[in-house]
């Protein structure tokens, strides 16, 4: 029996990884839940799920959150439990990268479902991974799909390069004239996954594409020309490996992000679970592949173009996307203003190599700062 | 560097298999060649390759077999020869049975391209593996698929079952009417694969993917209502296995049999080779998958059902299927006779249960007695 901490216990994968709990009661037990906003949701886990430990970011919620004796702790204080055997990490946003270091610290083994810990912080965090004996396992389902093709296989220099699987997003058939006018409904509208709301909006703008092409770079330990994104928009391929001998290997199910969540969850193991939809490709017919058009989307050049860059870009470059996505839900800026302000960003940042925890979060206090006052 | 034994050196395996030592010299010694009729090209590679053994069916051909220091010796010898690491079986037909046998006795590696001793003797082929440390890597690419999909998988109960694509063969499009006049040369244009005569043929009537099924059966220890056929007229995904979570793993390539045969020859590593050709998906654009349609395919039919039976009955599948394979090359029967001649064949067999070497080769005679003789 697996001992958990889900922290972002109320999010979209938090959620989703209770559900893997629950239709595998045997396999584990949830010590500590960590919500979010959502305090109602976070007090009902927390009274099914009677967990050790329990966070709310809600100031009055303490007293709520009881079930026998449930006490109140820190994400950072939850993720090195000695109690934890594994950290599902599923806090959005940057708000990630604190408890993840904290986990690696413990030298737990960490379901990274928080991108932006990598984005913003790859280097710190896989080093922190290495010297304490921790282990990230990835819940993205592009980075599950590439851990589950490497199962057995010996090693990076076998490694041609990987396909990470892009949808398209919303509006992938929308003309670029229309985009201008496309509200925030529209954008959370996504053609193949249900997922949060900031990284439904990035799959419109293919930010989240340069993002998971970022964090593979650190967790598979690629160089970012080794890693291709290709168009499929069935999302039923969640991504694929080329090998040196023109082998390649790819994993697919229903897009549900559950299937990857377990994976991580009951690794290495797999188990039975009757409520998973079942893939009948004879039914479905039809897998299409083609280039990206990256006219479409200049979000993800600027990512590719920030990871290139490396240092302290990659965590502005994360920064002022999430201000200009909760901007763009805001009503405030246009779709398209999105790429703007990012590009604005960057622009004026100078970045610093190597940096350290500090620089890094000071680079993405500034970031977050510039894209808070920039007038579009 | 592996120390090789290719047996049916001068058929389209065998060739093949040759082109992935020229390409990767350094990392194998070809020790043993056995060929088959064509004694100019065995003279060749002889030379070329200047093996310790070397073996032709050709009575007259052993003066011709020279390099240095090369003696004649049987495939069987060859097989189990100490100076050898891995036998590459690819003698086409029945005759790969005794010298596959040889080998596991020997405890060898064999890379098995003959499907026919599985298909006749499965039990036995593998008992002998198992009681003599013997080991069969799959070839076929098809069976080469599964086999890199289930690197690093924890076991058969973690496999919910194995997809076998289908191309469909020569006359997939065909009208049920025109197959009654199809030619020899119309069967032998495949689709998407070169192969051999045999193994074309079995493509159009499907035949070959039932002997499939059986050979995946054996190699992979999956009950026959695991193995499920999908038509998928790319040739580019090669099969598939479908976990007990609901993930799918493929394996995709180029339909060139040079691929699996290099995987079986370097596994567990993979290497390099710029001669091997290079899957572009983006590219090729679609994948199709759709059910076979088993009216189109009495002989995958029949050999489903044989399959159930067991016993002698797969062997008397395999003979009578090679007999009427040969009359309709031979341009003695029609195509659609393939299957009514092998019908007849299967329906006058007495099977025997468990059968043992000597009741599976005398099944093996009785068929193609049978066979031969019947007239159409």
């Amino acid at each position: 029996m697996k001992r958990l901490a889900i922290l972002g216990s109320t999010g979209s994968i938090g959620t989703q990884a209770l559900d893997i709990v629950r239709a595998l009661p045997e396999h584990f037990r949830v010590v500590a839940l960590a919500g979010g906003q959502n305090l109602g949701l976070l007090q009902q886990q927390v009274e099914e799920f009677c967990p050790v430990l329990a966070y709310s970011p809600v100031a009055e919620a303490a007293p709520a959150l009881t079930c026998g004796g449930t006490s109140i702790a820190s994400p950072e204080e939850m993720a090195g439990h000695p109690d934890i055997d594994l950290v599902v990490m599923a806090i959005a946003g940057s708000p990630a990268l604190s408890p993840t270091l904290a986990a690696l610290q413990a030298g737990k083994t960490v379901a990274l479902a928080s991108k932006e810990a990598l984005v913003m912080a790859g280097d710190v965090v896989t080093k922190t991974a290495l010297e304490h004996g921790g282990r990230l396992l990835p819940v993205d389902s592009e980075h599950s799909a590439i851990w589950q093709c490497l199962q057995g296989e010996h090693g990076h220099d076998e490694i041609d390069r990987i396909l990470l699987t892009a949808s398209g997003g919303a509006f992938r058939d929308h003309s670029v004239e229309r985009l201008e006018r496309v509200t925030p409904a529209e954008a959370l509208h996504h053609p193949t996954w249900r997922m949060g709301k900031k990284v439904t909006v990035d799959s419109a703008t293919l930010m989240n594409k340069g993002l998971e092409v970022i964090e593979a770079h650190w967790l598979f330990h690629l160089p970012f020309d080794r890693i291709k994104v290709i168009m499929h928009r069935e999302s039923i391929v969640h991504s694929m490996v080329e090998f040196v001998d023109g082998s390649v290997k790819a994993q697919l199910g229903m897009p549900d992000m559950r299937m990857p969540i377990q994976y991580a969850l009951t690794h290495p193991a797999r188990l039975p679970n009757q409520t998973l939809p079942h893939l009948d490709l004879a039914r479905l017919g039809t897998l299409t592949f083609g280039e990206v058009d990256m006219r479409r989307y200049p979000c993800l050049l600027l990512a590719l173009e920030a990871a290139r860059i490396g240092g302290t870009t990659t965590a502005v470059l994360n920064a002022a996307d999430e201000i200009a996505v909760e901007r763009f839900l805001g009503g405030d800026i246009s779709f398209l203003d999105i790429q703007r302000l990012v590009t604005g960003v960057l622009g004026r940042h100078q970045p610093t190599h190597n940096p350290d925890l500090e620089a890094i979060l000071e680079a993405d206090r500034w970031a977050r700062d510039q894209a808070r006052k920039a007038l579009m």
